[in-house]
């Protein structure tokens, strides 16, 4: 060994190669995922990369005899002939039968749990989350996070098309964006900073820098209950955009991301939805329906009494969402124009009615997936809104330089990836689409 | 305003569009970048999302007047005739004859440092540092970080080719996976847990799910010592793969990243590369040279006389670079089989020598860039290796699942992403090629 080319040669191939192969001798590596004995044969199901490969043993194929080292989880190479499966599904279904079987290594214990079944049967999340290290073995349990790259993936992939700069803001810092109670503190030196709450004051920052912007990645919360729906580090998928004609325009750069996602997902992760069963979205038109005409909707049409004439609970979003399914055919739809209490000091009110923001939700569903909306870009008009929200601008001179030194109308959005992954399986809990998730109760794995 | 579409309509066009609009009349929307008074007219420079763009306005191309409140770091959109520039360097240039202005927004103050310069001249790196919201307008200033999103969507882009998969492990931990001193701890709820160094534990349990993964994330440490080459949050571009046949494998796919992500900087970020005067290494092959077989080169060609056999000092690494490219011809050089004392617990012994382990560093131009190696993969040998270092396997049993259930053979190494864009650009701090430091000094902006 004297150079480095930059080549891996290997003598295995990948289960989507199989169809060029019919009937020659391969070789595949991977994982014993589970040894089936029937009356002088056996299945033995390889588990490679991203699929699961029939094969099968019968002493007449070949003269290797067995190795009764083989067991489940063990690490092996396969060498056989590629041949058209009877029983397998589809055109392109095809198996190996065995020739020889390499043993690269072996399990010091046998698994906890079964993984080889088509799903985790009777596991318990708790116990799941406990061992995902083995669980996420499981080829259902896996395809959710390999879908789960695939929407973070398009996400960027269209922002880069449309001329967006990929940005990394820090995560440990000097003052909290969103403010509150669930922010985690750190001693940093003696001294006290915080786990960013999310990008926003970076890439509005950057926004004066790149014009669009876009960061995906993670976002810490003290959450001190313990509900379904919320994470304590959880990955944000972000981006801000400058030089907007109106918000409209970071809604409809959304509704593009979203259409782009799901037709990578249709495409390039096919098998993991298929797997899954997941319901992927049509996305057409997405209708707009302002705050305050939603919850006139909700009074006369659905008869409810919303407790709160500022924002909305779970139920009232559990209507509109129904309601836009079959009134107006789509699963999502944007609610426009929320009360200026209820968003934070740097959205921008309407200039027609100060009482609203230039802001918006996206509903999927029936549940909230985004938050976005314009922001303010004067420094006076900032520093006015936040003298009047009794915040003292001079502790936000880092922000405000953004503002004071020039910014262009702009706006942006934040959507949680492991919500959306969530929702998008129809799951109850946010924890089964999060690799390993941190609440109140979990650190571990 | 009704539905909406996904479809982001403007009435603008990039630079990069001019040269299919020549003699026509277009708009373009950014910054005031400098306005310079001539006699007779004005060139005004326009910075956009990612190029300057001279205009010209001189009172005979328009019935527009020059509106005086037009100043540095007001945003216009600019409506004008496309030119070709006698002045202007390539055939490709042109530059704006400007019809009309339109003020999108105004500055409330002067900047208080000259952005636009071609460099930032006379400004200390501490304030520049301060200022960065705004030391990041200035067009070389910004072009470092454009280069930075470029070689980490080089690595990216390449690994997922290659059938590696995103993965996002937790930045709150429950166990450090480097050890030592330099480790955040958090109040978590009354626990005391862990900001997370390396993603290391979870991308080799992730080995037994996905086979290749990768992920590109924020790493923390804390470095008590104020150097220019550390930082206390950085971004680490990490990989691991299995069922590799030996740890030339995972160097075969180290410089297989670096061509491609030279080859994208020189095609897709060519302006960042010439307004930078980045030096792109050419890359072929990459010499390697046991670390023994180094440590005697230094001796006998050099004469020099090592303090440490069992690591190299930065001199060191500078005498082995040196050689690399004048003996070698090549701007990088592996050195392997580091000596088991200095590498971590989780590093394969080479089975010829106990002594020097299946590692290896790469240095490029005299300065390591990535320390990786092969793993130990089984569980025996990983337990006995704990033991022998004094540490108490039961308090890795989750990382150990891996081990204990079945894990193949498998290596990885993780580079440093501001390191890395540090010294393609040779500079002096690694805080020039990080957007917001993090050090025991500075936690702003």
């Amino acid at each position: 060994m004297d150079k480095i080319s930059g080549k891996v040669t290997t003598d295995t191939i990948s289960f989507a190669e199989f169809k060029n192969h019919d009937g020659e001798i391969v070789s595949i590596r991977g994982y014993v995922h589970r040894i089936r004995e029937m009356t002088g044969f056996s299945f033995v199901i390889i588990r490679t990369a991203r699929d699961t490969v029939q094969c099968v043993y019968a002493p007449e194929f070949s003269d290797y005899r067995w190795d009764e080292k083989i067991c489940e989880e063990a690490c092996v190479k396969v060498t056989g002939k590629v041949v058209s499966s009877k029983d397998a599904k589809g055109n392109d279904r095809y198996e190996l039968q065995i020739h020889n079987v390499e043993i690269l290594s072996l399990p010091a214990d046998r698994l906890p749990i079964v993984i080889n079944k088509k799903q985790l049967d009777n596991i318990g999340l708790s116990t799941v989350l406990d061992l995902r290290p083995v669980s996420m073995r499981n080829p259902k349990e896996r395809a959710i996070f390999k879908l789960q790259e695939g929407i973070a993936r398009g996400f960027r992939e269209y922002l880069m098309k449309e001329g967006f700069t990929e940005i990394r803001s820090p995560k440990i810092v000097f003052a909290g964006a969103e403010g509150g109670t669930n922010i985690f503190k750190l001693d940093y030196f003696g001294k006290q900073v915080y786990l960013a709450q999310s990008p926003q004051l970076y890439k509005q920052a950057l926004v004066g820098v790149y014009e669009r912007v876009f960061e995906i990645a993670p976002v810490f919360r003290a959450e001190h209950h313990d509900t379904s729906r919320h994470l304590n580090e959880y990955t944000s998928m972000d981006f801000e955009m400058g030089f907007i004609n109106g918000f409209e325009d970071i809604m409809n750069t959304e509704v593009g991301v979203l259409k782009y996602i799901m037709n990578l997902l249709k495409t390039e992760y096919k098998e993991e939805v298929e797997l899954l069963h997941a319901d992927i979205p049509e996305i057409n038109e997405v209708p707009v329906m302002k705050f305050m005409d939603a919850k006139e909707l909700l009074m006369t049409k659905f008869k409810y009494k919303p407790q709160d004439m500022k924002d909305f609970d779970p139920a009232e979003e559990e209507l509109l969402g129904k309601y836009a399914k079959k009134e107006l055919g789509s699963d999502f739809i944007f609610i426009t124009h929320y009360p200026s209490k209820k968003r934070p000091f740097y959205t921008k009110d309407d200039p027609n009615d100060h009482e609203y923001t230039l802001s918006f939700d996206l509903l999927f569903r029936g549940m909230e997936i985004t938050s976005g909306g314009q922001r303010i870009n004067d420094y006076h008009e900032q520093v006015e809104k936040m003298v009047k929200l009794g915040m003292d601008p001079e502790q936000f001179d880092t922000y405000l330089m953004l503002h004071k030194y020039g910014a262009p109308p702009h706006g942006g959005l934040g959507i949680g990836l492991e919500r959306l992954t969530m929702h998008m399986l129809g799951a109850k809990n946010v924890r089964e689409a999060t690799m390993f998730p941190r609440d109140i109760n979990r650190v571990t794995p």
